[in-house]
């Protein structure tokens, strides 16, 4: 109800409706309109309440509520069942244990703070309060686990689009999952995966995005919306869009396959073309980034002109 | 300290060891000596005692204890850190929770029964009462989750290894992972995990073999050890040489990667040369299997000469 009640006073801003308007638009009583009413305002919500007028929606507290984020989202799978959180140690060991409970897909955990916010490779994921995205979404595709480096790629793509249409940064994408602005990080990926040896059970994609931390609260190497523009962003406008490139690029990756996101990859590219190096599970290699292939790897030219296909690891940008 | 014990007596069977004999081999008092006998025997371990010449190990009960199967154990890793269970859910959840909690590498959980016993694809695995071996190990190898095939690989030809070793019949394996006897199903591999899209935290190698069950403790298409040689076998000597054959494949695969495994599957398959039907994800195929890939995907040759290469689904072989 609270989803439904945000929905129309955002319809129309900085106009009052009657607590009549409403109770007949909703199918509710006067009474239920004035309770669920005081509870957005419980909740950080302002209203104007004026005699004759009605109420009017004067100012949203800057949180990810579930209703804030449902009552703008045109998704039919992701995000449409979010499991909210004040502070959390991690969204993705959260989204790990709704999975295993048996979440329906697209169940999305958002915090405002995680206090053990993780990364790939065991790294720590900064994540402070109310200054950017930190999500996990379950994904329960009929796939073999070689295909799960694409939902990575997919999740990536998203993110990029997301930036760009919503704020029009030139967001770009660092193998395998790294979003960059000006050659700084501004958001990770982190997929993990529960899985037999011939089928993924689920599939938890962890999103972290920095919108409006300084940099004084991010480690070094990275920035965030707020940097990089000088002004601050909605974050529920932002994870909104999100969702729904998400939705967009997992849809066409399940009917489609890999080619069509393996190309919208490639135009958002920070690597190809670029000189990298390589941090492998044993050992280094160094060369040009040339392409990626089918199943997610990069494909780097070294010096003596062969190539070598890196599935994991690490990338460094040469120059 | 049962384990000691339990290996002293059975270096030398049917002899009898006085009580100052135990105590000096494993430097333990005579008191201490008579209560570890006296717990053994609680265990259902039968020991004659006689005055003036000491005790003598009659019987072994029918048990997969710990102490039992490390005490002829000699690998480094597999099984080094056994749970033992006499009746259990599933040995492949209990390893799970386990390896969450960080368990070592090698850790094995065996039972004596399963009441939830899972095969692939969420299907039952039959697990009568101290009729077979179930088991689960933990690995932990430094791999990405593309690899995670080879591993099943890796089991199946340890467990026809190990089943030709120690009761010389002639196991064979059907791709990927059933282990039959006269085409008939006798064991089977369950091989779950836990990835990033690029690294495998840990994987559980589930391990069912059926030995002195009768056919009507077991599904259609299924039979036991006891079945085709119309005797009882010894468990735990079985569950030993299961371990052994493990760690020296699972050694090759870590140290010279899937080539050496391969070929020890090629020769053990029950797949090449027959006519099989695949059913995958989204497709069926039929055609003659001729080889596997570096990958561990099948490969087909269908009727109009092209290939096809199965990466994961059911398997039926036609003639």
């Amino acid at each position: 109800m609270e989803t439904k009640i945000l929905k129309l006073f955002k319809k129309s801003p900085d106009v009052y409706l009657s607590g009549e308007q409403v109770s007949e638009a909703l199918g509710v009583s006067r009474t239920a309109v004035w309770k669920h009413i005081e509870k957005l305002r419980g909740l950080g919500y302002e209203f104007d309440a004026v005699p004759h007028l009605g109420y009017r929606l004067r100012k949203s507290p800057d949180k990810l509520y579930s209703f804030e984020i449902e009552s703008f989202l045109n998704t039919k799978r992701i995000g449409r069942n979010i499991k909210y959180f004040d502070t959390i140690d991690s969204t993705n060991t959260a989204a790990y244990k709704f999975a295993k409970e048996g979440a329906i897909e697209g169940t999305a955990v958002i915090a405002e703070k995680q206090t053990k916010g993780r990364g790939r490779l065991s790294r720590e994921w900064t994540s402070p309060k109310h200054k950017g995205i930190y999500t996990s979404i379950i994904l329960r595709p009929n796939m073999t686990p070689y295909q799960a480096p694409g939902i990575t790629l997919v999740a990536a793509v998203s993110v990029a689009e997301a930036l760009r249409s919503s704020i029009g940064i030139e967001a770009r994408i660092k193998w395998p999952n790294d979003i960059l602005i000006n050659n700084k990080k501004i958001a990770g990926i982190l997929t993990e995966m529960e899985a037999e040896s011939d089928s993924i059970k689920f599939i938890i994609l962890g999103i972290g995005i920095n919108l409006n931390s300084k940099f004084t609260d991010l480690p070094k190497g990275s920035t965030s919306v707020f940097e990089e523009l000088q002004r601050k962003v909605s974050r529920f406008e932002i994870a909104v869009e999100v969702f729904q490139k998400l939705e967009e690029n997992y849809n066409i990756f399940t009917k489609e396959g890999f080619s069509p996101i393996r190309d919208k990859w490639l135009d958002l590219s920070a690597t190809l073309g670029r000189r990298v190096r390589a941090t492998c599970i044993n050992r280094k290699i160094e060369g040009e980034a040339v392409g990626i292939d089918t199943d997610g790897a990069l494909k780097i030219r070294l010096d003596n002109g062969f190539h070598e296909k890196v599935m994991a690891g690490d990338l460094v940008l040469l120059r």
